[in-house]
Formats: C-alpha cells, structure tokens, sequence
C-alpha cells in the first residue's frame, strides 16, 4: 500500500505501556517507602482460564518488583481441575473482606457471566476495591464527583450534594474517589501522550477532541466514555447495537444535579464517528473485530484496550500514534487504588 | 392425543394467580388501613415499549384498587418520540430518591440492558427499593440472612454476623429483609398451592423438593433457586450454557459462613433434570423457548413467570397443575415490600 506512494509515506508512531507507565512506577515506588509495612493485596483466581491466571502471575510479578504483597487464592476451578469454575469465590471474596491483614482485593473475571460477575463486584469491600469496581465508585464517576469522604463510604444510599470539583487538590477532609483501573488506564496514557492538555484547566483538559470508544460495557467502555466526556472531550460511544454522544456541553440541558457528561442519541453512523475523530480507543473482546483503518481520520490517535488487537495491521498508515496495549499502566493504577484505599484507612482510623 | 387413549386422562389442573393473590390482597388492603396516609409509589417509565406501558398502567389499576398513590414518571422517549429510551432515567431516580414524599420507587425495565440496569438498579435507595433489586436485598438473600436492622441498610461494606434465621418471628429491632418481588412472587404461590409444607419447620418447608428453574438472570432465575434451596429444596438451575445443581443439604461442605445454599456443577441434562422434578419454573425471556411436555415427570407442578408461555399447550397431560403466569401476585409482593419499606422508616426515624 505504503510502498507503492510515488513519496515515501512516514508510518505513524508506535507507543510502548513501558515508557507511559515509568512515572508511575517511580509515584508508586516512592509511596510504598512511605508506608511502615508492605501493603498486601490478595488476588483471587476461581477459573481454570489460562488468561486469568497469567493475568495473575503477571500481577504478582508487578507487585514484587514494587515491594507490594502478593497472595495468590486459588479456589473452585483454578485449584481443583473436578471443582466449577467460581466455586468457593464469593466465600474467599468474604473471608479477605474480613481479614484486617489484607489491604486490597482484586478478583479475576469473567468468572459466571455480567450479570453473576456484577454481583460479586459488589460483595468486594469498597475499602479494599483496588479495581475501583464497587457502585460507589462509578456511581460518583458518572456523577463527576471526584472526591469523598471515606466514612461517606460506610453509608448506603447515593445522595445528592458533594465537594466540588474545581481544581485537583481534595478538599478538607476528601480524599481522590477510587476510578475503575482500566479506564483509568486510558486516561493516563492519553494524557501521557498529550491528548489532554494541560494548559486547560484541571477537569476540561481534554476539551476540543472528538473520542470514539468502541464498547460500552460497565468496567470499560462506559465509565471511559464518562470519564472522557466529564474532562471535556465529545465522545461517541459505540456498542454492538447503537451509538451515543456524550457531552458535558449539550445544547440545551435541563440538568438539575452535579454537573456532569449528558448522553445523546446520535445518527451518526460508526463510519462517521471514526471520520471524526481525534481518538479511537477499542475495547471490544473478539479476536475477529477489526476497526477499519480506511474509516480512521488522517492523523488521529489509536489505543487498543482489548486482549486480542482491535485495529488492523495497517493502522499506522492512518494513525498518527498507535498503542497496541495499556495492561502495564492498567496495573499500576489498581496499585495507586491500593495506595489511596489506604489513605482512606488512615483517615478512618488514624 | 389424550383422546386417543382408551379411557380418560383428568388433564391437570389450570391455576389462577387471582386465587392466589386474595390472601394478599386482603393482607395489603388491611395493612394500608392502618397507615396515617396512602403511601407514595412512583413509577418511572423511561421507553417506548408496550409491555411496560401495559405493566405501569397494570400497577397503576392495582394501586388505585386498593389505596395506594400511584404517580406515573415518564422520561425519555416515554415522554416524547424524539428522546432516546432511558433518556433522563438516572435523575429521575434520584429526584424520588430525595423527595420525602415519595415511599416507594418503580422502574420499568429493560432499559439499557442488564449492565447498565444493574448498576440503575443500585442507584434507587434502599429504603424505596420496592422491588427489592439492591445489592444488600440480593446479599441478604444468597446468604440466607432473613431479617436486618433498618439502619444497617446505612452501612456500605457486606458484614459478616447475622440475625438467626430459625423460626419468622423478626428478633427484636430487626424487620424481614425486602425480597425481590418476582421471586417472592413465586415462592408464595408455591406455598398457595402446596408445594411448601406447612408441617415442616419454617424455612425447610421445600425440603424433600426437587426443582428446575430454567433462567438464571440476577433478577429471576438465581436469586430464585438460592430461596428454594435455602427453604430446603434439591434444585436444578439451568441457564442457556450450563445446568447447577442448588442445595443447602450438600453432601461434604466446607462452609465458614451463615449456612445457606452452595452451588454445584451437575452432569444431568435437561432432559433428566425435568424427568425428576417435582416442579418446573421456567422464566425465559423469550417467545419460541418451550419446556417439552414429554420430559416432565408425570403429575409435577408447571409455573411459568416469562411473558410468552414457556411450556407447550398440552403441558397439562403431564402436569397435575399449571400456573401459567404470576404477574398479580408479583405485583402485590411489591405492594408488600412497600408496606415493609414503611416500618423501615418507622423503626429509623419514629
């Protein structure tokens, strides 16, 4: 294709996780010092799934590297081959809520299906979600609300009135909400790469862009599209049978709550969306699901966030930036939720 | 079929929810009696769809019926054509969330799809869930934790320790946990028609049972199965990918925790989970989904929840009884958990 260009055509860049991930490395080095003990996160592996448990190992390699505590769980499936998968998991999930020597929590999915799945990512303690998975968490994520007081974690129901979201420092008393670590991810590579922009003020800093997200489920696509759209940025959210905009800045808006991202039908179809946009970011688990690169507007940037690459292997002919994975900074952020759970702790019980 | 027999075969016997419903009509209309006021049940209709316009007119009549006020909220392409389905759904729960006026909260689903309706589903506070679909209703409920103190409902994180469950008298400071009402609508109707032991002591009334639940959404199917099994029933959960076999009578248990249902795999098939069912419930979403009448047990009980008939038209050759819907008792098991919901706010803030 390229080659046969009378010029030659330069290709566009493409991103490694390492070098995104480095400061954060270094942040999440420098806060473990600080601690008296090694925090200890507990990761609970219920299926036979071969992804999963390299997930696991993976996880346990990040940690050791970085002085934090890795104990692997193993039960159902993944420790007795006669055993189902999920078997035991809501029990271990239990035991490590009540188990005052265990910091943080994290379970590896799909274990039952969405439904089972959303359920059990409700049993996790709040106080030691470090996947940032509890409703608490992404109910104040689609609400723009982006700090809490940790004891408002003790209390149930979602309630109107929070601290205000002007500039980065945690009002009195607040400390950062948890985010979801996958979309979190995403944000931090794209400010990394210079997609949001820091000569806007703090929480518009990705206004003027136009993100298309491919996959709209509640531990991605959603929350990202939110996340995106809270900072500025007019998204375009596809799912297998629809597409939505989702805007701080609608035209008209009758809201009466907490300013926040409004969602919008569009006709729009997934062709036009992509000829528009500065971002596409695919989230989509099918190793077939191809974005079409013909469809990519010149220049913009791409970033693949599912297991099996989403973008066919001339996207850097249209991109400008390409990068292919996010899972190394995706586990430096659940390591950041398990820093900032513990600040929580403190404040609880100083 | 049966006409080509030599001698008459009794077909079973056709059920009526209205029967079934009288009791509990009785009990609400009275209950209502005692109140100061009629209680407040908002409805939010958020789409376009028949079926839920039908089913918030259908609350509405049962309502107005018995005393109850019933305030219909219609957003989103429920209010005008050009809205998106579930457009402005989010606020409008929060709005009933904080009006005191309002005792009860109503949403007509599907609106997004399960993942998004769950996460809806946690935005309505506790204290209005009539429908019983919050997380700690579901803990509850898998947990086999029949009764809570009102004001643990305040409290985040799932705790272990628990009220014992041993006979239905509430311990004192405690009331019934609220259950989700289609469920509930269906256990009572067990008990109506004598499936359920009044001999046997309180929750073990279903034990020497077996029974196939076919669906296992988080709405209907499992929370279902774990309420029969923790009532004592053997039985078999079966989903589109995968048949579980639900007892709280295992026949080797590790369990640490308060005694209730564990889930194992089984290798029957469907085939041979109907062939030894005491009872067959089906609650598929779907209009060709059809239980074969010629793998029933001879003489079992047939209950269909979906909206289309689940079970083909000769199923009362087999059956000795059929219900072939619930949807007056459903509604009436939300009516109760209304009244429940009251003595919550009675016990907090007298």
């Amino acid at each position: 294709m390229s080659q046969a260009t009378p010029y030659a055509v330069p290709k566009g860049l493409l991103l490694k996780a390492d070098s995104i991930a480095a400061p954060f490395n270094a942040e999440v080095r420098e806060s473990l010092a600080s601690r008296p003990r090694p925090p200890k996160l507990v990761g609970i592996l219920s299926t036979s799934s071969a992804p999963s448990r390299n997930y696991a190992e993976f996880t346990r390699r990040q940690c050791e590297a970085l002085g934090v505590s890795f104990v692997l769980k193993e039960v159902g499936s993944a420790r007795d081959a006669d055993a189902a998968d999920g078997e035991g998991v809501e029990d271990a999930i239990i035991e490590a809520n009540e188990d005052a020597s265990v910091d943080g929590i994290m379970v590896y999915y799909p274990i039952f299906g969405v439904q089972q799945d959303h359920y059990l990512q409700q049993v996790v303690s709040p106080f030691k979600d470090v996947e940032g998975l509890n409703f608490k968490f992404h109910y104040n994520l689609y609400h723009n609300v982006r700090f809490l007081e940790p004891k408002s974690l003790l209390a149930s129901a979602p309630l109107g009135g929070s601290p205000s979201t002007s500039g980065d420092v945690p009002p009195p008393g607040t400390v950062k909400s948890i985010l979801p670590c996958t979309p979190l991810a995403v944000v931090k590579c794209l400010e990394n790469i210079g997609v949001y922009n820091t000569v806007l003020p703090y929480g518009d800093r990705a206004y003027g862009k136009t993100i298309t997200v491919i996959n709209r489920s509640e531990v991605v696509g959603r929350p990202l599209a939110a996340l995106l759209a809270n900072d500025g940025a007019r998204v375009f959210s596809v799912d297998i049978d629809s597409i939505q905009e989702y805007t701080k800045r609608p035209p008209t808006s009758t809201r009466t709550f907490h300013p926040h991202h409004v969602v919008h039908p569009t006709s729009n179809t997934l062709e036009q969306c992509l000829g528009q946009s500065d971002v596409v970011i695919s989230a989509v688990p099918s190793a077939t699901y191809k974005v079409k690169t013909a469809w990519l507007k010149d220049g913009c940037v791409c970033v693949n966030v599912a297991a099996d690459k989403n973008f066919e292997t001339d996207v850097r002919e249209k991109a400008s930036m390409y990068l292919p994975a996010v899972g190394k900074v995706t586990i430096l952020m659940l390591l950041r939720n398990l820093l900032r759970l513990l600040q929580y702790q403190d404040i609880i019980s100083p």
